[in-house]
């Protein structure tokens, strides 16, 4: 299949080439293109993998640009941050449109992820000027000390080296090219190696010109970025395993997640992975909640459902109530969305296809009731909402039920009581999210559940929907395996820039030689513990 | 070989049984005793291996006490810690007298390591108290915002879950049952199984003791500590792989921390595991620095590499010059320096056989010169200063010669020129330390090198020696891989608390449910971002 003549006006400054540093590279691998969910029609540009020679460059230059990259200040870094968030705002048009031919994704919706991607850039830009980041501390040295001087000793956080990101196909700006693991790592001060993802190749190469305009504005060296195209496994896998990578930071399937950490583990000098991989994120109506409101719940939790086909990580995939009148009223409502429901287009014909067997595996279990089924969206990647449910014992005895169908369905579990509502909860894997619905009679049994929650889930919820993740200081997009496959940090909000710092100590380092944040002078005025305790000077 | 008189007193309140939870335990395995490395005799009492059994309950009771636990105030960690550290001091004669039986160090040194752990616990209780460590972050709600209202979010870190720890066998108190790893883990909210070490099990014992003291005094879960003997292979891999245990904290050598590392990753929810394994302490000494004070530095080298027998994780184990006049200067002084020292007894005979096996096998090197031998030590655990020489060249050419031996062994890389000794540091593995020399000649040489000794090393040192690891809020002792399998941490200071937290996001939930750091009260008064600004509030 070739591109309508529409296509091809979005792609009218698109070559179809990679990026090693400033230069544009085609691939000598099998040609790939993007295909429009809509249609199945294969978009132009062709795009073609790159092998194991791209990753050596690319790596290389990261490598070499690291120490220079690194040694900016961090108002260099933020004002590069800025510039790139400047390009990206300039090419919203374009980005748009050619995300929105790859993805299916409406257009407001995309046009609202080119600002929270700026948005994303500008916060790490703040992140850095306030220096907080750089966990500063002093112990200053007691050289009267008894029965031995104290040296002095002062620490802070230094970028790791450069970090490889692989995008998710879901978020094709905020989580891609130039989303929440580029800008933290960048910000941290280490360049950068991007795999595009295959769904949105056009709309990685527009993101890539505006991150390079950026590099080029600030003289950074220019392994401070690469955009590279390949096979996921095969090049994926080499980009882990290269030597000069210090850190991953991945969005996407539980497989591919798992791969590439077992990849990094298995490397002569182990790196950390920061995988988002899977998360069902459980909801649970408390009695008092549905006794009160039990179609406005229905409303929100559909709603919450069928948001961008489903195709959200925290998209709300697991109800948690005890059976009764209240439970009942708001599956009918719920049931009557559903089924009116138009679906929409998927991200690709495959995810597609995917959603459907996978969802049609919990729908095939013996002991599962379809309640309700909406219409399958008229488009080559068809999203159907769906909506089913269990009771507690059956989910208890069948692990295989927590499965992540990634699109709009649901599995209410109709448990027999709070303790066995209790028991499902402690038997479920790590979370993104796990939400709790509340009505003032509810708050006793809420605060018996909130301890198993934290346990659980890297965000709690109360009385909202777990779709839609702020980009701010407070956000965790995180939380146990496998929602992650670390849970000491967020792949959103600025926490994220902590991932790709680590902690080094200066003993008698004279002053001269001492990274600027500690010098006594503190010459960007970062916060710093001096003796463990906060000050500002 | 059975105890002698003497060692009996030592051993009077000592009956050889784990501790699970509150409950004294014997194990049903192999007898096995602690041995006098001096004498070479096995000592009283016999303690016995537990098996699988013993790790279940002690996982069980640990997971059953962590949230009550962790619902502790910091104030009343802070005390529980305290008491802890009042305990230990009160038995201070009895553990020096012991450890000294069980390891052959000093009783000076052991009467410092005690007061270093018992000040590591008060530190952390300093710690809890300041609240900093809770990383508590308030985005308060934006209900006008447009297009859509920001709801509340407030994050704070929680303790990750039980926590299993592996003492070290060169620092009985301080890196052992109540060492670093215990401590902060407590301080975090985390109950904690300690796998103690056969060389000093009567040690441990002790050291239990003055916890189980202070857990019975502030009315804790029994849960909380205890402590395990066994097979370090076979119990150990049980307890990493006990789907309750959270997180592994783990000094030793290379090898044990690589198989729990291993283990760790595999289980079915893969946890942290932070394992101060290897290190070799590059010392670089400066053309300026040998030319201006060559006696002074081979005196203060040798000082550091004889300093406990050589048995620390921070002994300074290779050196790296420019050869020149200076040089042979340094390395007739230390020669001498070295020729002349005693010997002093190692830790046990297996850690004295395996310096003998890695420091020959080093010396028999055909590139490798043996420049001055000590007398070895007149004992069942003999150590022997040794100091050898390598061209930087020969040193290049085989990665052998980076092999740690674990003792008074150092290896001197005599380089061409300075192009050739950053060529060396470029090619070493992680390391805890590394340390240059300097005069005011070579600042500029010393700048140059610093980006990439902060790349090496978990802590970088100017004009002084890498023995010697200050308990302070600024340390860190840890490193890039194979120094540490985690080099995002330290264990060592007060940032060890991180290792144990993870952040967790709340979202609209009521001021009645939220933890209390985050309340708008802030009843214990602890730092938090305010929209990303820091406040005491």
């Amino acid at each position: 299949m070739s591109a309508t003549p529409q296509d091809q006006a979005a792609t009218v400054s698109l070559d179809g080439a990679m990026f090693i540093g400033a230069e544009r590279v085609t691939g000598d691998g099998a040609e790939v293109r993007s295909v429009n969910p809509q249609t199945g029609d294969a978009l132009d540009p062709p795009y073609r993998y790159g092998g194991a020679d791209v990753v050596d460059r690319a790596c290389r230059l990261a490598d070499e640009a690291f120490d220079d990259y690194r040694a900016t200040s961090p108002g260099q870094r933020a004002h590069f941050l800025e510039r790139i968030a400047h390009h990206l705002t300039a090419a919203t048009d374009a980005l748009v449109e050619r995300a929105h031919l790859e993805t299916g994704l409406p257009t407001a919706r995309l046009t609202g992820e080119v600002a929270r991607t700026t948005g994303q850039l500008r916060l790490f830009a703040e992140v850095l000027r306030e220096g907080g980041w750089y966990g500063a501390r002093i112990d200053p040295a007691l050289p009267d000390r008894a029965p031995q001087p104290r040296p002095d000793i002062r620490q802070l956080r230094i970028p790791v080296g450069p970090v490889a990101v692989f995008g998710a196909s879901n978020f094709p700006l905020a989580f891609s090219v130039l989303g929440g693991d580029t800008a933290s790592a960048l910000a941290a001060g280490c360049p950068v190696v991007v795999k595009a993802h295959d769904a949105h190749l056009g709309t990685s190469e527009l993101a890539a010109h505006a991150i390079r305009a950026a590099v080029t504005e600030a003289g950074l060296p220019d392994g401070v970025f690469s955009l590279l195209i390949g096979d996921g496994p095969i090049l994926g896998g080499r980009l882990v395993r290269d030597p000069r990578v210090q850190a991953v930071g991945f969005t996407g399937s539980r497989a591919a997640g798992l791969a590439l950490s077992q990849a990094a583990a298995e490397r002569p000098e182990p790196i950390p992975v920061y995988a988002e991989m899977s998360s069902i994120n459980p909801v649970v109506l408390l009695p008092g909640a549905l006794t009160e409101r039990a179609d406005a719940l229905a409303t929100g939790f559909v709603g919450s459902l069928t948001l961008g086909a489903g195709q959200f990580c925290t998209n709300p995939g697991l109800v948690l109530a005890v059976a009764d009148a209240g439970l009942d009223a708001f599956l009918r409502s719920a049931a009557k969305r559903v089924e009116s429901d138009a679906g929409a287009t998927m991200l690709t014909p495959h995810i597609a296809r995917s959603y459907r067997t996978e969802s049609a595996a919990v729908a095939a279990h013996p002991e599962v009731t379809v309640l309700a089924r909406g219409t399958a969206a008229d488009s080559a990647a068809p999203g159907q909402a769906l909506l089913m449910s269990v009771s507690g014992e059956a989910f208890l005895a069948d692990p295989g039920l927590q499965r992540e169908m990634f699109g709009a369905a649901a599995l209410v579990v109709r448990c027999d009581d709070l303790s066995q509502l209790t028991e499902v909860l402690r038997g479920l894997e790590g979370q993104l999210t796990a939400t709790v619905h509340t009505a003032d009679s509810d708050l006793d049994r809420a605060r018996a559940l909130l301890p198993l929650l934290e346990r659980r889930a890297g965000r709690v919820l109360f009385n909202s929907w777990p779709t839609g993740v702020e980009v701010g200081h407070a956000m965790v997009h995180g939380g146990p395996y496998p929602a992650t496959s670390d849970g000491r940090s967020t792949s959103v909000g600025s926490l994220a820039i902590d991932r790709f710092l680590r902690p080094v100590s200066y003993q008698d380092v004279p002053e001269a030689l001492l990274p600027a944040p500690l010098r006594d002078d503190n010459p960007y005025g970062v916060p710093r513990r001096v003796e463990g305790k906060l000050t500002s000077e």
